[in-house]
């Protein structure tokens, strides 16, 4: 058994987010069909386009590492995707409906940033100046969604919230 | 069947939160245990009793809406909690377990610092004036915490980590 370092740290942590990545992909467009608002399922339907530029970012990370693209469950994104669909489900038809899908964005968007953040802070130790060039603009792409999604919350989804309240 | 309004979203949000910040105490001696660096194992010590005072003012919060402390199930927390096991596990005996270890707390962190800024929002909505306050002081601690952790990261457990490499 040879002793693990940083890099397999850093390529184990990188296969976690592929699979985060590739399965908020397929959970965006049943978000964007849920939301009640235009401008909510306008931000989801861009936010879907930018997550695939995302993918084939970290498929220039996993090149850069020589190794080949490949995800493994990650079972925190499992999870908060799965309470996404929760309220979904819960909150269909109340005029609360698209402040909890934001809410269920911005958390998903925050474990990323978690991530992405540990994973540049990585590749700059690795000295993989690329890799962290890749990383530095989704971190900064999924922190300008985080925003958008607060300006959409305080602008529409909140104020529809609880006006009908 | 009712409408569900935005307070029984606030409602919902609580008990997940309140699920959440319960498995996060019984976790964190647990990581301060596996942690390699003196440092390391302090920060989780001093989190879990930061936690514990959380729990307080989550259970004020449930007062304060007239409901008893109840938490339900977290599938998200759940899951970034059984990553960091898996971090623990694998990298037993590695110089790099406590990058690890920083990166899976962070995660956790910035869970609840979705989370809570979210309760905080809709407190204002709600005029929970005392809640508002009782949130944002956990979101603070919170925010302290990633960035008192992403010190450490840089000042010992990063180092370590490539020193070793």
């Amino acid at each position: 058994m040879t002793t693990k370092t940083l890099e397999n740290l850093f390529h184990e942590t990188l296969k976690d987010i592929y699979y985060a990545e590739r399965k908020i992909l397929k959970a965006l467009p049943k978000m964007a069909r849920a939301a009640q608002s235009e401008e909510l399922k306008a931000a989801f339907q861009h936010h879907r386009e930018e997550t695939q530029g995302q993918i084939e970012r970290l498929q220039e990370v996993f090149e850069l590492l020589g190794k080949s693209p490949r995800g493994k469950t990650c079972e925190a994104i499992d999870g908060i995707i799965a309470e996404g669909e929760e309220i979904m489900d819960e909150f269909k038809g109340s005029p609360a409906l698209d402040a909890g899908l934001v809410a269920a964005a911005q958390a998903v968007e925050h474990y990323e940033i978690a991530r992405y953040g540990t994973l540049k802070s990585w590749a700059e130790l690795l000295k993989m100046t690329n890799a962290v060039a890749l990383l530095n603009q989704t971190l900064d792409e999924e922190s300008a969604t985080d925003e958008k999604l607060t300006a959409l919350a305080e602008g529409t989804a909140n104020p529809t919230a609880i006006e009908a309240a």
